[in-house]
């Protein structure tokens, strides 16, 4: 029964799914929701009444006894990461696959995870001098042709629209890809004169690209993000903006999604269409592949030039810079972060930071219970903290640490009537699993949960990324030859050594060993260095990889 | 010249626009932009240098002599409504045309509007119990087709992908004029017991259109939205909540844009294309044509039939609404406040409720002024309102006034030496013309600014209310016979009266006079109905009027 409740694979993915979907009877996907019951199996469950209420289901509402449940039904991490991935997606209710090949519905709590990363964003962008704008997603079929290296990159990827209204178009339309072409059309007529100068926008949106092997998150048809573009009067304003927004990017990552990345600059091969240089930011996942998960692209002058974007006074083309993060990112939240039990998510952007549930035994324990857990709801949510208060009748206490587990809610706070006596709540860590993550007798006064929760908070998300920080450096390994570069690939490592060979090398590298040069890092070591493929002087060490 | 500053007209609109745009030289385009200087004009300001500074123009900086202008570069209200709407867009920057026919650029300005319009929803949407999500925008073209009348309303409206990665689909598919059915496609998975009724989601995203007539924010090509999609368990909770989302359009307009909508129930006829009841929103706009401001739909059981999206307890198909608010709501605003001198913002959703425009003459005055200028924006910044300092050199502050009047900026405070000196400030009501909207002398004590300044703007924001709804009750005839109705209709006003005929009569009152019936409002009058058209009993009144 187990490996039905998954997410179709990858490989019927790429079947269209509204057929597939068809073949699973709706009943039994909607037992397979709540999928952490004690004892659960999809069978047995699907010919089950309907669960009793928690008081007469006594026996199962201590929290020992409720804890015995080891039917997983989310494949073990260490056992098949892919399946782990696709099982947390579908079990936590992250996303679901679109009825056409490729894409993908973002459920609510997945959206929430979005929409914390957007809040975030948001805020940095106005704050470094960009406003939002929105620029039409059809872009002429012919702006894309207009930067040479640009359509080459794109256009094996593009969506074309070829009827409107029930016509036949002269000229077909790209759904954007990205939007620098359709930018620099508009900048052109918005640029006459230094004075117009920066010009720095942003804007959230979906774009498509046509990709062939698709993962929800990390690689899909259509993707929601946000691009930033911007245009300069002189070269170093356009490279102080590229830094400073993979800057902005690299402390969202560490300090709000727990995410150790590596900011860094790209190989020649591996910048942006278009783009002189590529600043990256690339993240370990926990199969120790490397997920790119954000972008900032200084464009010179190439899509100034193509379109003819500048300002009148030096007739001088501007310079200019794009940057994006999108919905990716999720994926590299999950994969950083989770567990066997599921998601595990970083208290800043966990869309519930503290769930409360509420126990008891008896009928007449029932209200003193609910109105303790109400009042301690209050308290955290007037202290801005997102609190959810799973108060239903229809599952078990012990179902209901499992589900909130698997979603990855930092923290959970236990209520029952010998707590309500003494006054006091129980309070467990997603991130320490067990009697270890489980405090008793915190006092309910409101200042001192508030303090204690917020505490508990900030140590989770610094537990996190600490974690992940040992992580990501027990698995690089320094190499100074291309033998170490291809042990420590093939042991699943990332490979960090000099490096100043030819393009050509650097494929070879890919082609032999899988992994490519995910970045030159910024933070780079002292002393001279050789080069680890042609024993030449080399300036840099690069990281290599295998990535998504 | 003044002609050459507009954006191009309604025909010029429908030909490609990034053909024409060639024909209009960026530097000329340029000097438009900042259209109100004193004086100016666009072939003077292009071969003019650069504007002097302020201490250097001392003549031009008084706040009598500098107002003189009355070269209009916005066409007066009055004289063409059209063509005045259009230089109102395109003075204020609030948006311009992409390159594809129909397309529109939402810039900064235009877009911060738009911001907050999403603020105020969103968060109600939350509290009403909505979350958020993100659906596909490509939907399988055999899914338009699944519910009879949904396909007959929207299928001349599409834009189809026929080629995505290179390759001619199988299945072409239409970008998302609307989601009602890819929703369902969802539901269908996500429903399968009473439990996960009701199930109430938003979304926000651009949809297509592919409409024939457009006009900037009213109707475009491509738009962005929400649109919210809720499943009940009965008809009651479904009409229930299509009633509670037009309750809270309707609250935002009256409280939030200063739109006094008529709420009502749309006729058969103007239902929406698959929907049991259509509720809306209609605004007056100043050239008394009605704007559909907003819908809510009771969908009843026609997606579910057609999806067979149904809960398995009793195999009830759900009852569903949706209900959309879209960037259109920009352009009621604009039509419905608006004057000669541009935009009029309501201090709500203005994305500037303040303007502080420094005054010297002197070099020496300079310094004193702006200290104090920077210190009253950083007392009303910190109160929480949204404050622009006009510092710059390049203007004069008469060419300032007249740009920030033109943008619709609630309120401005100018401050010059002598203002330092008396430790006060003048402050101007944009609502409010001229002297009578001046008011002198007001102290720069943080405390008493920060309370003038806020009073100022609630008292412009009912001003705004009170006087859209005496131009609105004066423009609606009560009428009890399709003379009258005639005669009302042709003088441009909108008519009132009862209504019980056919919807050939309807349909024959549309072809004879232009106008539909906007809406059966809710707020109906007491007695006894004759219908105007038939003489037989009649319920309720219609009203009727021409609309965008």
């Amino acid at each position: 029964m187990v490996s039905s409740l998954r997410l179709p694979t990858l490989t019927s993915f790429f079947s269209p799914s509204f057929t597939r979907r068809s073949t699973v009877s709706p009943r039994r996907r909607f037992h397979l929701r709540p999928p952490l019951a004690a004892g659960f199996s999809a069978q047995s469950a699907a010919s089950s009444p309907p669960e009793t209420e928690n008081q007469v289901d006594s026996k199962k509402s201590s929290r020992v006894q409720d804890r015995g449940n080891t039917d997983r039904v989310i494949t073990p991490r260490s056992q098949d990461f892919n399946a782990w991935y696709l099982d947390v997606i579908a079990n936590a209710e992250l996303a679901d696959y679109g009825p056409v090949r490729g894409t993908m519905v973002i459920r609510p709590y997945g959206y929430a995870i979005w929409e914390a990363i957007q809040d975030y964003l948001n805020v940095k962008f106005k704050e470094t001098g960009h406003s939002n704008m929105y620029f039409p997603q059809f872009i002429p079929y012919s702006f894309i042709e207009k930067e040479a290296s640009h359509v080459e990159g794109f256009s094996p990827e593009l969506a074309l629209v070829t009827v409107g209204g029930g016509k036949e178009l002269e000229e077909k339309l790209v759904v954007r890809p990205t939007s620098e072409t359709i930018v620099n059309h508009m900048f052109t007529q918005w640029i006459h004169s230094y004075r117009d100068l920066p010009l720095m926008i942003n804007q959230w949106a979906n774009v498509t690209r046509w990709e062939m092997r698709t993962k929800p998150f990390v690689r899909t048809l259509e993707f929601l993000w946000q691009e930033g573009h911007t245009a300069h009067a002189t070269p170093e304003e356009a490279e102080k903006e590229a830094l400073q927004m993979i800057d902005v990017y690299t402390k969202f990552a560490y300090e709000q999604a727990a995410i150790p990345v590596i900011a860094g600059r790209k190989s020649k091969v591996e910048t942006f269409a278009g783009a002189n240089k590529t600043y990256t930011i690339e993240a370990m996942m926990g199969d120790r592949k490397a997920l790119q998960a954000g972008t900032s692209h200084n464009l010179g002058q190439n899509f100034s030039r193509a379109f003819g974007t500048q300002e009148s006074g030096q007739r001088q083309h501007v310079w200019q810079t794009s940057w994006a993060v999108s919905t990716r990112f999720v994926g590299g939240i999950i994969m950083t972060h989770g567990d066997d039990t599921g998601l595990m998510l970083p208290p800043r952007i966990a869309p519930i930071q503290v769930v409360i549930v509420p126990i008891w035994k008896k009928i007449d324990e029932k209200t003193g219970v609910l109105d303790a857990a109400t009042s301690v709801a209050e308290t955290l949510k007037t202290a801005g903290l997102k609190v959810k208060l799973d108060d239903t009748d229809q599952r078990t206490p012990g179902w209901k640490f499992n589900f909130w587990e698997m979603k990855g809610v930092p923290l959970r706070i236990e209520i029952g009537p010998r707590d309500v006596s003494s006054g006091s709540v129980v309070i467990s860590r997603r991130d320490i699993p067990g009697k270890q993550g489980k405090v008793f007798g915190i006092s309910m006064e409101p200042s001192v949960l508030e303090a204690y929760v917020k505490d508990r908070l900030d140590e989770i998300q610094s537990s996190l990324l600490q974690r992940a920080i040992s992580f990501r450096d027990s698995n690089i390994v320094d190499v100074s030859s291309y033998e170490e570069l291809k042990e420590a690939i093939s042991l699943g490592k990332w490979a960090r050594g000099p490096w100043s060979a030819s393009d050509a090398d650097e494929l070879r590298v890919k082609e032999e060993t899988g992994a490519t040069i995910r970045c030159f890092p910024f933070e780079q070591p002292q002393g001279t260095k050789t080069c680890l493929m042609t024993g030449s002087p080399a300036e840099e060490v690069a990281i290599f990889a295998k990535s998504y």
